[in-house]
């Protein structure tokens, strides 16, 4: 078995990594029990770019009970569990290439020794694989099932591939399936960044004014929850809509720089650039705590922080470095204004990623039965794989629902006719 | 001045009312002034079709601030406030038709007297005025610059007349603005609801379990509220999303057949039928309360309920009829099942409403402005009213937001070009 | 049968009246049932001085019950409900001396006759019927077991007469039963406040900013409740303790200087004195609505509102007076500045009274029981009652709750010897 | 200088957490500035018997600053932070005698040490000192001003010991006072026992059923706190006041042998002993996840819990040992019962400490200055320092709130008196 991995002894470790998340995740599980009897993934080869953690350690052992032969690799150099990769080679037998901290050129290299796998289905976490076939290795278009897309930025690289005629191979947008991205955002950010922040820094939020920047799915999600631990919340948006959806959820809302002024901790969830910068920083109080639950380290401006700095103190606690403002006051960085749920904390937990992942297990079987029916353009999961995981979800907490009886389909059926 | 309402001396009344209401429509009245100055519906003839409220009055006002020739009917023959539309006549000049409690003939002879009027535009909520001149008045057709529709019922009607071709006029969906349908089920319906149960009955919701039957926008503004006010939230639904939304929300979710066991007080807003039936009022606890604030009077199967019972005890409150049981229980009926949050309460806040009618006066001015361009389908109200009625009300409220920098503007479309 | 009441025609509407509050009276009723086979009050005749209210009308049922011959009159000109007081004398044969609005001659009047019954015990809300005797009737005090006081107020005007030795009465502090002021205060007041206010004003609650002058019981209820319906609380106080409490709790706590130009609506929930005065009205935002849940009509400054006014403009909805400011700015009064849940609601729910009234009705089996043990002092309601009634009402409630085993209560015993 | 710690080249680490503890103890920070210059415990030799933490440090720097010449040693064998003895020692040159997880002997050996130190004024959070200077060092009670108690279980046995006659020192119970019991209960035990859960199993805590045993302080704090993040809250009593506050604050309430069945983690919070037992996990789901964060760690029956198993998985994530069941269910048990904030997380955060050291020092303070007045009996925390720590801590958090008016302060007055 081929495979580049930290270092094969951290296998135990991982391994008790895996079984604890795996706990977690009850419909992945029934879906991996299901596939081991029908194997609806046989014969197929996979390569997949996933960030190489328990969960995903979780979904791959799935696609191998499913008959796949799989190889995975990192789709960020930063996020690999070494501990995980190393159990996936020695106890499940999976090709891992991956290491934590791994350089560009390793990097590159690791997604080319996927694809030396020669796949039929691929899955991506940020169209890594499917840029690189579509560049390097066109000769593996023709064998190709489709591909399965995991965020918000894969797909929208994915579609503008569509729009312009140069995608070649159907593409499946598991991020736009409700079961993804109305949960992980709103449930799965908001209690990781609770986490992340309390971790890194052992405050007391009761009491505290806390900035949230942005009011999607993710600030939405962190607000209620520092809400929920007592903090007196304040909302920063550049959408009127969402501003409103803030205020009447009883929200303080108002620009940063009124916020800059009165906040505590800050935070920022907007998917944009230097959403904090150097007119807050400067107004800010004595001891504010900075962080990002957004978009890689962009929402920060760092630069303009450390230009109104006369020094640093690093690690003032572990995570937290002190910037020694020149106007004598001093604020707190959280991770280096990386993603404080990663940073500081373990991510999404286990229980939001089932439901991803469950998804990516049932559209890799879906584009697997459709071979040669599906053509080269971005579709969305189907309605009934999405209602699918999220029944099995429901039934693994022990939840039953309603169904309609006859008299209300028929009514539903006629109202929806206009009469 | 042609015009038929109950009694034009409770004037005062309404004028009273009118001007309250006002107090809390500061984007209406904003319009209100500006189409005083520029009569961008100058020259046109106006029908509207409908609630007759004091609400409503102050949409009426606005249009024929606007330069607009006004006639208004009732959209529904119970609903109508009669010193609303006395004050309407007799201090506004506006021919009004509508008297409550009027019988089905006098309802459309009224809208026959609206359409008598000769309309360049309509205005609608349900379809009504549309659907009568497609059947019966075509000849005002060639003339009408388009029609806007207030709700989800209307609009779908008017898009399966679009979809079999016979719409023949232009149509704006004024339900579908985000600054409608976000804000007037979560927070209107939300807060209403509790409003009319606390008012029927003046019972402490603190420690009582509420059943909240749907989690659409509006049982999710009411679990919202309910669980505001100290009550313990089951919900129930048919969707296995909404439910996992509902669970990790923190509400209990369960099939009406056992939250019927334990609740306290049932509500029911889902836009079905006979969601509460025989089979459930049979297993309620001795004394629970029921109530609907959904579609109509159709969600409680209260034929269902009269069956059961040997007899009813007509108003035990105002608005509250107990019925025994042939199982020794009783139940109370709130409001005889039709919406509680208008049976019992006024329905939703000025405040709510402020956000609808500034789209619908705006909407008209866009129909107005665009006279010829428009073709015949359903549009959406374009998105920049949308915002600028979110603006507005932001505005009225004190709130300032932030606005992009052009670092991030850039930042957003090089982002979404996957770079 | 002697009585003075408005008109004992209004007796239907008072008798649905208490029946429907007896509903939500659970506790109460058990003792009434209890007390109808043991009459343990056999004998007494009692006087009551006590808001005349639906809720009362079941707890004088049911010292009749437990076999007392009663006769009631009002503690308050304005409280009575005269279709109540008609029903207690034409249904239940019930000697009544209220009338709503009576002045203070009919006032005092209806005390005396109330004595005149000659007691043996008595219940008072506010001591009324204590200092009467204390100062008048002093042929009565030889006969007496005891009083049984309701109010705080009441509490503290008998504690005085206790410490310089002119109470020569027994008297038992209702009011400080844990199952009286725990829960009205904050449940009660709290849902009721918010109910008087939106049926006052219809008011949307959500995105308005609430401000809360007072963090006692009945500030903590009210604060918990209007963030339920979405509002943006700020909290005022005088206690720094309790100032620490509302901010933990997620609230802005501020002066009332800064509150006053932030608020839109403000409520006094303080027990003091003009908590609201010149300094705060002169710099308030046109349109903010001013009310009162706490004491009397005090805490508002209305006579410094009105010297700041060039007019007010009376009911512009009922219990609605808007106030014309010299600096054009206009504030809305609601109902006089008198509580607002009994001025535009109905007070506390009987879910709430049936705690209180239950203890008075233990209260008083207590205090003829113990006739003659008990000396003239301000007694506390003994524990085991306040246990008694909390369990009851949990059992009406459907809840059970654990009991300790007895290694538990070896344990505890130990513990608290240090051990 | 004498001292017996784990190793000072921890030093650095320690000053590093020390600090950053003290960024959020600015009350105690204030007083440490004072104490600088007015040195009002000079010439006092102290020994404080405390858990060496962080915080503790903080304390023991500010009575160093009041002049007091003080020795501190360890009042848990397992609490200890060796870092911060090693910083305590080498960067502030104060005897510490303290070793993480030191023997009995050791400990009392400890113990002695600091008596050795020959105290004026002693710091207990147990009553350790104050037993060992009854029972074995009677030399040392007349030098003594007195000493000041941490908790309530100090404070119990010091009662105890008052009631017998025995105390022969003035003791003040800082346990007693508002900015202690309030605080660090409900706001810092609520928050930490969050983090301890999260830290220790990674678990989504929205959609899950949590059962909170004790609806005390600490119990409150918790429901709150996991109902804002989303966590279907169950709680068990033996209370009925509580039982009852529980209920009406929204959460259900019912006996353990019922949540038993339906929760997901459970946490106990009562003070007493084997609330969770054999019945209990025997009826529970599989996987269920079990902690305390109440007394020690006799909430649980670990006892009855290995009976039940066959055998058990340590350490299946670092503090979760999963406990396989003759049933064939599993249950994960967190920080071997013990308190799942110290054993997961870092106790009560910095915030909240800075209120309760604040007031031993201040106590410590009047202690001194009261020298001679005080006669050995227990003493509640002087009213005036209660305010005036609650004030500071308000101004370090920017907040500003009321003052009475003269006239308010005369209406008050003439209340109290019942005019």
């Amino acid at each position: 078995m081929n495979y580049d991995i930290k270092d094969i002894n951290l296998a135990p470790g991982g391994k008790r990594r895996i079984e604890w998340a795996n706990n977690d995740m009850p419909v992945l599980s029934q879906i991996r029990a299901r596939f081991e009897k029908e194997k609806p993934l046989k014969g197929m080869k996979m390569s997949a770019c996933l960030h190489v953690t328990a969960e995903t350690a979780n979904l791959v052992r799935t696609l191998q009970a499913g008959g796949a032969d799989i190889v995975l690799c990192a789709s960020n150099p930063l996020s690999t569990q070494d501990d995980v990769s190393a159990s996936l080679v020695k106890d499940y037998g999976i090709s891992v290439f991956a290491i934590k901290g791994e350089d560009n050129k390793t990097y590159y290299k690791h997604i080319t020794s996927a694809l030396d796998h020669k796949p039929t289905v691929t899955m991506d976490d940020g169209a890594d694989l499917v840029s690189a076939i579509h560049k390097e290795r066109k000769d593996l278009i023709p064998q190709l099932c489709g591909s399965m897309e995991e965020t918000t930025t894969g797909v929208i690289r994915l579609k503008a591939m569509e729009k312009d005629g140069s995608l070649k191979i159907p593409v499946i947008a598991v991020n736009n399936a409700d079961t993804k991205h109305l949960f992980d955002n709103r449930y799965g950010t908001g209690q990781s960044t609770i986490d992340g922040i309390i971790r890194a820094t052992s405050l007391l939020l009761a009491g505290r004014t806390v900035v949230v920047a942005g009011y999607g799915w993710c600030g939405k999600g962190f607000a209620m929850r520092a809400k929920g631990m007592g903090a007196h919340v304040v909302v920063t948006e550049i959408n009127p809509i969402r501003s409103l959806e803030a205020a009447m959820d009883g929200f303080m809302v108002m620009p940063m720089l009124e916020a800059a002024r009165v906040g505590d901790v800050f935070c920022t969830l907007t998917g944009n650039l230097h959403v904090i910068r150097k007119e807050h920083f400067e107004i800010m109080k004595n001891g504010a705590i900075v962080c990002n639950s957004g978009h890689f380290n962009v929402e920060l401006d760092i630069g303009a922080l450390e230009a109104l700095s006369t020094s640093v103190n690093k690690d003032v606690r572990n995570g937290v470095d002190q910037y020694m403002l020149r106007n004598n006051k001093s604020i707190y960085l959280l991770g280096e204004g990386r993603l404080i749920n990663l940073a500081a904390a373990e991510g999404h937990p286990a229980c939001v990623m089932d439901m991803s992942f469950a998804t990516q297990a049932l559209a890799t079987e879906y584009a697997v039965k459709n071979k040669g029916k599906l053509v080269p353009k971005v579709y969305d999961v189907p309605k009934e794989i999405d209602q699918w995981v999220a029944n099995l979800k429901l039934k693994s907490m022990g939840i039953s629902i309603d169904t309609l009886t006859k008299e209300q389909e028929k009514y539903l059926a006629s109202w929806e006719e206009g009469t």
